[in-house]
């Protein structure tokens, strides 16, 4: 078996999907719970495709949803860069729950985290990468009426009583076996975790009543809400509903496109040309020849290219099963996917870089302040 | 030698002052320094009696001050319950520092601490206690124009930024040495002690420019300023001064006054008549009859009522020997001094109660919001 390691801050190896739920005990999201959403939507395609693959209580909340409890959703991000497509990912797919459920959404940009897990990173620069991100965020069109976006340190008198509550609950010990800490760890990174915690509690504290909670987001995060979820009923609070997805690949391979490789990665603001650049180099399932390639087909499951039609950027089912095929049987070769996915990611830059310039005057419409 | 311990959450045993100084590594409070003092005011009695009797960096703050450079003053409370004697005691004398120098206060009430650190104490009781405790620290006659009182949970929007600077400089096996955290603490009570230096910075935040700081506690809580003192250099700020004072006594011997044996604490709150009870109780360094007394008198160095003289209720030094000499020579009987201890703590307590329920109306005079 590979080796892999996936926690909230290390990603290698590559990743077996089925292995990690095994490992951190979470539950498929079966043909059955796609069908019980499809009574509200047709299924998002990272649904029908086993990106958003995985789940903690989705059953139940879905089932408290149909008798009338509604739930609040529950993502963030940890501004240490640009955002790039592996960011947006998750939060397409959180719009569309949004959309589907009309539901609130607690947006936590966590800037202490990222200062306090990265070396050189000052406070002052993870709030500049903060604004950066938040307008990405507007950018994708989520609901300015219900949707609260907030900084850790900004909101910070709402998130530390809920922060302080949750920590009193987490034994060093149980922060040292979920997260591998250390003696050299710093004594903010063992407090963190109750910071992310504490959104997950924020509508039900705001609202006066508990409330459910979904949090959409990257099946890396599960030690944090492992710990979420042993904590919430000694706080009065239901138990945080999990719906995890895989992690957006690296253009050169590996399972999580990363800020630290610019080449493997395309971020929101790239150009056009920056875009073809990098997608031209991307990692395909290529024969070694075009020969060999008519005659015996590539292979769409281990090409970047062909995955980042999948998970993001060709959302019909039919026109991605076509080029699977055409693949397979040599009739499609990798310069002509790559051509069609560099169209495709400008296409949608070009009208993201849009919205995210319009954004910028968006932004107190979105911040939780108060 | 006799076993003690002295940590910010645990005295125990019979102090030996001089010994603790040398394991903290902190120097005295000499008479070359109370002279330095007199330059400014009749050095207060806690001084003179070696009280406040141990300091880090007090001769180069002098120094500094008497070159122009201004400082200013940070002390707490830790809100578990109301105030006592013990509480008061250094409070006083960081009154009259304040008044000497005209230096601003921070006044820092550690509700999160308390939550943290106390089995059984929720949040809302804690702030409860805080305000409770700051109508006693208003009623002490602090400047309303220099103090500035906050809770952590209120101030923490000004607070978490400093605290987070300074948790990323310390690893949890410095905590673990400093405080003696075990695998059971909880992750809130790792973080603390950064929210604990928080307010050592604050002025030098608030003015925009580094500034000394001189914090007048008890020398329990040197641990914490330990750890401020190492990270200060790092963060641009001036190394933290302490001034540390000695533990006010329990009226049943022992060396702390603690809230959690009532009947060896008088309250701030307590009737005349619950202050007369306390004090008949008190030991003393009385012998076993009163025909012994009067032949071989009494021992004042092991005596309750005798140290509360010392420590609080006869300022005049003069009168405080007299008392000293009859007892020893067994002119003046423990019958006597408790009369007198009695009538000083309730002469006190009647003009202490009056201002302490006039401050009910000045809290907000004092309180550090935005």
């Amino acid at each position: 078996m590979a080796e892999f390691t996936v926690t909230p801050w290390e990603v290698s190896g590559e990743i077996d999907y089925d292995e990690l739920m095994k490992k951190f005990g979470t539950s498929p999201i079966d043909n059955k719970l796609v069908n019980r959403i499809s009574k509200y939507a047709e299924p998002h395609f990272m649904l029908r495709r086993g990106i958003f693959y995985s789940h903690r209580d989705l059953g139940k909340t879905l089932d408290e949803y149909e008798k009338g409890k509604p739930f609040y959703l529950y993502t963030g991000r940890g501004p240490s860069g640009m955002t790039h497509l592996g960011h947006i990912m998750p939060w397409i797919f959180t719009k569309w729950m949004q959309d589907v459920f009309d539901a609130e959404l607690y947006f936590q940009i966590t800037d202490d985290e990222k200062f306090l897990f990265k070396d050189g990173l000052d406070l002052e620069k993870a709030r500049e990468y903060a604004y950066e991100n938040i307008l990405d965020i507007i950018a994708l069109g989520f609901d300015p009426e219900k949707t609260h976006i907030f900084l850790d340190t900004e909101y910070i008198h709402h998130l530390y009583p809920l922060a302080l509550r949750t920590a009193k609950r987490i034994t060093f010990s149980t922060a040292k076996a979920v997260f591998g800490f250390k003696n050299s760890s710093n004594i903010g990174e063992i407090f963190y975790t109750s910071m992310q915690s504490a959104p997950a509690f924020i509508g039900s504290e705001l609202g006066g009543e508990p409330t459910n909670c979904i949090v959409p987001c990257g099946i890396d995060q599960d030690p944090h809400f492992r710990v979420t979820r042993d904590v919430a009923p000694f706080l009065g609070y239901p138990k945080t509903t999990m719906m995890y997805c895989k992690l957006f690949p690296s253009l050169l391979g590996g399972d999580k496109m990363s800020s630290s490789v610019p080449e493997a990665t395309v971020y929101t603001t790239d150009t056009p040309k920056q875009v073809k650049k990098k997608i031209g180099k991307a990692l395909t399932g290529g024969a070694v020849s075009v020969e060999e390639q008519r005659k015996n087909g590539g292979n769409p499951d281990v090409c970047m290219v062909y995955r980042y039609f999948s998970y993001m950027f060709e959302p019909d089912d039919d026109k991605l099963k076509k080029i699977r095929d055409e693949c397979r049987n040599g009739e499609r070769l990798c310069g002509q996917c790559k051509m069609e996915l560099t169209e495709k990611i400008n296409d949608f830059l070009k009208k993201h870089q849009e919205k995210r310039e319009k954004a910028k005057d968006k932004v107190e419409d979105f911040m939780l302040r108060d």
